[in-house]
């Protein structure tokens, strides 16, 4: 029984002998931790701040694989984000697997290795975790749920609040990649070209704080895409925002997704985009800094912060036309994250 | 769209207007708290020590709702258990819902209300969150990650290290009242008096350690039972226990239960029972502290740590024979917690 079983039992979830085994032979091997090896009930840590940004997210994307990435590699950047989008510097992650019965070990496996190369680039430690294993048909392959804690500076927080018109939208390269990949993958549509962007944006945050640039608000642009970031800052404000839709970095494989599919790219899920907004004083800068990264390369001013209409989100379009970019009401596609 | 809809639908988890929906009139309506409510990508929460506790664990129990509790009190008084059982004050909590498409709402709702009490009795926050939603047979009805942040203090620490040959082991009140209750009722077999102890114990663990009891080791007694704790304790170490079958508290229709069906109550699970460790000039005073604390009225010391043999674990039975209490090696059974 102790043997390396080559599919995922209920009993491996049982909290008995199996899921020490599981736990010692895939999960503490891929992710050698002096806390995590522990097996505590709790992680003991010993923070450099008091003032910490905590957050937590479930991955269900389907497939598990995609070109660029992986639900491993997704766990790890979109809370890694998550926390860097508040500017908190990264720390530690919980990891909480949702194993579905016969789930293939080297699947498993091969999830746990990514979460742990993801982990080594994002410069986290994952110090506590959990794993569950569910009948077969009460789930589907893995889920994995990441919850995170940073460290806050001293600065005064990112905040749409902060936001006033005039003011400059950026984004730190091409849209849509995440979202084109996963559907082509999910539907075997066999479109060349298409790759997630899912990467961990501290280190591209972190080289922008400290080019000394005036950030007012950041927020990583994953479900719902560009236009659902700029929506939730605009919603109930004081100010709206125009985006040039020429000024929208994208990449032409995931334009050409788009338009034979009828999906619209400024709606479609980013893992390694942030959306940052600056004083027009610091744009420049902030671009400068972005572009200076290797996550940055295709940065670009996208549009701005406008006094009328409030609240709304528009796209100026190439054709010198000008329509809404409303709240997205049911779903352009689940389980893309 | 913007209706409360009956079911839960695919859409509710896309991030659109509908997750707009639904967070703001069943999550937030029942967990009004004001770092929550910002809706941010990470709370920003002040801590008042540098050191903390961290922990995570999902909870998939079939079925939701059980005598005694259901899956949203389980999953705030697991995780503050967690916390507790390191001697951490647990301050806040991220709640990450992974919903089965076609789940009612009244169901979410009743499962958020009963969260939302947990906590209050608990006394943490539920200051960050994240829903999803999987198609109608990826899922089963839902399943709740929580993460757990608690303040640690200056002691020690609670570590099975410090155990010692002759130290007492203590447990505060009946075991396998969790574990019974949701089999009976998962598999409908009408057993009455049985109920989940599903209840937060940082009350019950604070005021033992404010008498000033200098207790060695805690852990929540979950999956796997007292046995599995015990084994854990002692797995590598140079003491074993012995339990004494007599003296380990339960209630009669836990333990007609458990003869009925074959089960064994010391590796039933518990959702409200701390296994501590005490030297012996501290026992007396830890079970005075835990018999005056309402969760521990029927607390007891059922056993003790002995040299030999090292790192196993002896049930002393009523008959004077003695057994081995061993690693559960499969399951017991699934989906428990």
């Amino acid at each position: 029984m102790g043997e390396k079983a080559e599919q995922i039992l209920l009993a491996h979830g049982s909290g008995g002998r199996l899921s020490h085994d599981l736990v010692g032979s895939s999960i503490l091997k891929a992710l050698p931790d002096p806390v995590l090896e522990k097996l505590t009930d709790s992680a003991e840590l010993e923070l450099d701040s008091r003032r910490i940004a905590f957050t937590t997210d479930s991955y269900t994307v389907r497939p598990l694989f995609f070109p660029g990435g992986d639900i491993g590699r997704l766990a790890v950047c979109g809370t890694v984000n998550d926390l860097a989008a508040m500017g908190a510097k990264p720390r530690f992650l919980s990891l909480a697997l949702i194993i579905e019965e016969g789930l293939e070990r080297a699947v498993l496996d091969r999830v746990v290795g990514s979460i742990a190369a993801a982990a080594r680039e994002a410069g986290v430690r994952i110090v506590t975790g959990d794993t569950k294993v569910v009948e077969k048909g009460k789930g589907d392959g893995l889920f994995i749920n990441t919850a995170g804690i940073g460290e806050l500076g001293d600065g005064p927080g990112f905040s749409p609040e902060r936001i006033a018109a005039g003011d400059k939208v950026l984004v730190n390269g091409t849209i849509g990649d995440h979202g084109a990949a996963v559907i082509s993958e999910r539907q075997a549509l066999g479109i060349g070209g298409l790759a997630s962007d899912c990467a961990p944006l501290w280190g591209l945050v972190k080289s922008v704080l400290d080019a000394g640039c005036k950030v007012k608000f950041m927020r990583d642009a994953t479900r719902g895409g560009l236009a659902t970031v700029l929506n939730e800052a605009a919603a109930g404000r004081s100010f709206g925002f125009t985006v040039s839709e020429s000024a929208v970095p994208m990449r032409e494989p995931v334009r050409a997704f788009c338009e034979l599919l009828g999906f619209d790219p400024l709606y479609m899920a980013n893992e390694g985009k942030m959306v940052l907004v600056a004083a027009p004083e610091d744009a420049e800068r902030a671009l400068a800094a972005l572009r200076a990264h290797p996550l940055g390369r295709d940065a670009a001013v996208i549009g701005e912060a406008v006094p009328a209409p409030a609240g709304k989100v528009f796209l100026a379009t190439a054709v010198r036309g000008r329509r809404i970019l409303d709240m997205l009401v049911g779903d352009q596609f689940p389980r893309i994250c």
